[in-house]
């Protein structure tokens, strides 16, 4: 593809979250043009009715999920549907030649009982599964280019390993050791209405929730797994915080060469991230706000090695809507693609 | 200028809010390099050290504020100064030969005694008060463009007059009857510490604050008079909402014909605002809110005429750092150019 | 009924947040005791459950909807229900010989069809409209001693009306120029699920709502047509604040003799307010924010009269589910059975 | 003391949130009476013109920092100063025969070398440190009874120690592995003005906070090391939410036998809180969070036993400015004067 053509590109799910963030970031991408905005349920309304932010940018109407209506329509196609409905539609999607990015849980983990276990829903056919590549852009890039189907990490999961990748992967910290302590803003929930997300009851608020069963267990272990090339397990917690977007992943680890510091980790992170630039390493002795990536696809990473416990903290931080879900999936279009990864995705933060 | 030219900018009190917003957008402007961030104190320190958000992207050292150092390195100069610095420092600017944007209050009023009054500080000579164009982009473009000195409006200013000067200007509206009830988020208030931008002084709490002394009063009522061709008072309160950016401007009139609707003023408003991207008038019976407007340079307005009082509530919002701010000056810049207004201004609200 | 006996109180709709702020501060009332917590749904599960901020505290299991039931149980009863819903239960509940105390709308209008046109329901039987007492503690409490049912005030009714009546009694400001600019917290929209009230629409978010057609406009204008002898109609528009708790009335009217001071009018307020110790004038030039009144049952009231325009501005705060819904019936209680109406309500205001 | 007297209290630093929240608490003790509010600054001026939510509650002056004063006012003072100023204030106070509650951290560690190294400042003299009982009411109450002067712990220790102590002493987790990650709200940073508490830089902003250093580790460490009867040294993480209170730690250790289930530990944890009214021990499978202990005295713990890992969760919950502070320093006022530890703290938590 040439740069003269613009890709076509439909969102299903696009009255999520999710799919409302795609909107955002696409409409700045130089090569690419959102021409279907999907909805299972509203087909036939204006899509601005239902968010006013977007009046007279987004004149579309939605459309209905028809594989062989977007196959007319758009070239690639971004799902940002709920965890069981991808399984449903990925397959009709391929076989009408469409490349699809799909942001939810479903193709994620390779096996398809541990799925079940923790998403209590139908895995999709392991022929699906075995298709689908694993989008972590900073670690699987080589995988992903050229891919026409790949499965978008988890908000927890990017912000989790990208976190802690490098050091398991050197050996320097003890796999077996992970406590991973999770905090995400509100929109991660969605836009579906639960007492979970209801203003007064969350505002004010901070909480902890699916303690020890959090779905992005699996795919996390997953990620590690790889890196220390046998099975690691970890205990994973997630927390609420009364915030829209962002989420921090503290991470606690125990040394395996105590005398290592915070330098070195830090001197071993930026090389392992040479030039990979959505991920920011900081300097030694400062560590990341989710304000400080608001709104951008930015990754940033603090470390602080405690000589006292022999243990590292590591804190990591994402847009969860952006890195965490939209803003990846551009990434990976853009990787697929064979484009610059950073294409259409180099937004400022926006702070305060 | 050519295209192929790129404009230097220099960004004096780069470390206030309303800087640091300008160094986000003009990132995107596709014209403008920032090639110099000033600041009064801290100057040879490096700019991302106070403002992490920006590491790896903005790697500069905070220079000296030094006219002819600016004019070396600059060709227009954003001064996001407090009150009475501006005062100060524009002479000199101008002197050497810098397109000045002014975004303090300094040169927005015309009349020396007035703005000493509400100010309660000495104003600048009544030449350079005369030689500041009031920078009302959707209002005064035409004296705007070819400028040299700009004068950028107020934040409450600009939600307010423009939700009010279609009306005024009509004579649809009596102008003695108009009653102003403005609302900001936080970040208006700047980044100087204070009890009343401390966080547990102001979350989960509502305020009035300036009842009756707002020094933006003149400001509205300056432009207001200029709609109804004689002197207008209001009465303006303004309040400050637990949010960081975001203004609304709810405004009451007494309507100069009752049999007048909703919709007779949403087609004025539409007719007076054709062809101005920025401003969104919004279908009658539809209210714009402040976060469908976050991070955009967009104004949003509504309106409802209650036919059993024969008055009609005005709705009109903005980003107080954008179109409040840093990103009319920037449409400033745009049209003292001679560029299209909306030249890297463009960004897509940023929802939820 | 003596200082040794405890009355027994019931209270429907307890699942609500007007239910359970009824709980929380009737948990302080020296002659009260709970006896029954009841709910349309969920009857027979442990009230603890839905509220784990009472477990251990409240050990109560839900109780159907039963009026013979609650006849054995409690000698009165709060009704924190829906609008419409109180309209089936009054009858039933007064005749088996219950006091009743009405939080929803139902009977506070005294015309059934101004009832009907604002609330889009059914109005209930004209008898029970007149028995209703319509219990704004302040202003009312003569009629409201004594009665065994008492319709207890909308949250912004009350803000308001306490705001304007002693002017509008007094004849110092022009009835039909007021204008009332009102702001709540979000817990004022209840605990049922709503896009309106979901956190990440909420949160970093101002807006107006119910523009023109709220359904307590006419609530409003009954109390000022009763202070001012003759019809008033007003301009009420409100808004919703990304906070939990708290009102603000901004209220707005042409004095009637310009030469009238903000002290004139503070020293006309703490006179009408003498003695009524929920109800705090503040000094002149100072004006209360809703933080200061949080958790507690006072009204505080500020005023700034603008000689620029010959207008008033009025500030009136209260805590929307203290003295704007649980606090006020409990004032009402206090004066239906004869007691002290602080009885149990003098709660510090909790700050920060 | 009969219970017909009452016992006077001095505040001193009663302008920080320590002090104010003493002054709320107070107001509904039956046998405390507030004789004096004292600054160090501001004296001779009205508190309710810097606290106007206690406008017409109190009405004192604040008086100098002066021990013959306060003697003569009081017999009991509150110490809600700045770490170091209770150094210096404490001796006078205790040799004009006042009992003494201390709020900051001067007193809390008994090793002085371990004071100065953590907090940067002289630590008091030994004989003060030695006299001083280290207040953890639900811990240590025997020792607290009759005591003079106690030091009231810190607001992290508190909700840490109380979720750690019962699962340490019984030897069922190995203290070695012990990892706390903590969270608070920005009332913990108290009144003063930093950026740290700025609204526009905390809002919408979740962060980590003095990583590795803070000055409450030795304090935690003091505590389990006592529970342990062995040095115990721990890794605690701080971290900042954008809300005014509420505290959690999520703490994380190995099982020493790893057949011990949740229910296991739930019924250690409900034996060894038995009686003590101020702990809640949720039931297994339930988590407390922080909005469900607002404005009370309350510390809930919820825990997870992960057979996964042979892993423990647990989650302890306060509110930072009662049960961390101002609250306990009543409840041990209660215990040093003999009384029940609950007299005037039975406060329901305020939800939502």
């Amino acid at each position: 593809m040439t740069h003269g053509t613009q890709v076509r590109a439909a969102i299903v799910g696009s009255t999520g979250y999710g799919g409302v963030e795609l909107i955002r970031l696409l409409a700045a991408h130089p090569y690419v043009t959102v021409t279907s905005v999907v909805s299972s349920s509203n087909a036939g309304t204006l899509y601005s009715e239902g968010f006013p932010h977007l009046y007279e940018i987004v004149t579309d109407t939605l459309d209905e999920v028809d594989p062989q209506l977007l196959k007319s329509k758009a070239d690639v196609v971004f799902l940002a549907t709920p965890h069981g409905v991808s399984t449903k539609l990925v397959p009709s999607m391929l076989e009408a030649g469409l490349k699809v990015i799909d942001l939810s849980g479903d193709f994620r983990l390779k096996e398809a009982d541990v799925y079940s276990q923790w998403y209590k829903k139908d895995a999709p056919e392991q022929g699906y599964l075995d298709r689908a590549v694993f989008g972590m852009s900073e670690l699987f890039a080589d995988e992903v280019k050229g891919a026409d189907f790949v499965s978008n990490p988890g908000c927890f999961p990017t912000a989790t390993t990208l976190g802690l990748y490098p050091a398991v992967k050197a050996g320097w910290i003890d796999p077996d050791t992970i406590i991973i302590d999770s905090k995400t803003g509100v929109s991660g929930g969605g836009r579906g209405l639960s007492m979970a997300n209801h203003y007064s009851e969350v505002n004010e608020n901070f909480k902890a929730y699916k303690v020890g069963v959090h779905q992005h267990t699996p795919e996390i272990e997953m990620v590690l797994s790889r890196a220390a090339g046998r099975p690691v397990t970890t205990t994973f917690t997630t927390h609420l915080v009364p915030m829209t977007r962002g989420i921090m992943s503290t991470m606690y680890a125990t040394l395996t060469d105590k005398s290592r510091t915070s330098a070195d980790f830090n001197e071993l992170y930026r090389q392992f991230y040479e030039g990979r630039r959505f991920v920011r390493v900081r300097p030694t002795g400062t560590y990341p706000a989710t304000k400080e990536v608001y709104g951008s696809n930015y990754c940033d990473i603090g470390m602080n090695v405690d000589a006292r416990t022999g243990r590292i903290t590591i804190i990591s931080v994402i847009d969860n809507l952006v890195k965490g879900a939209a803003g990846q999936a551009i990434q990976n279009l853009n990787l697929m693609m064979g484009w610059d990864e950073t294409l259409g995705l180099l937004f400022t933060p926006v702070y305060p």
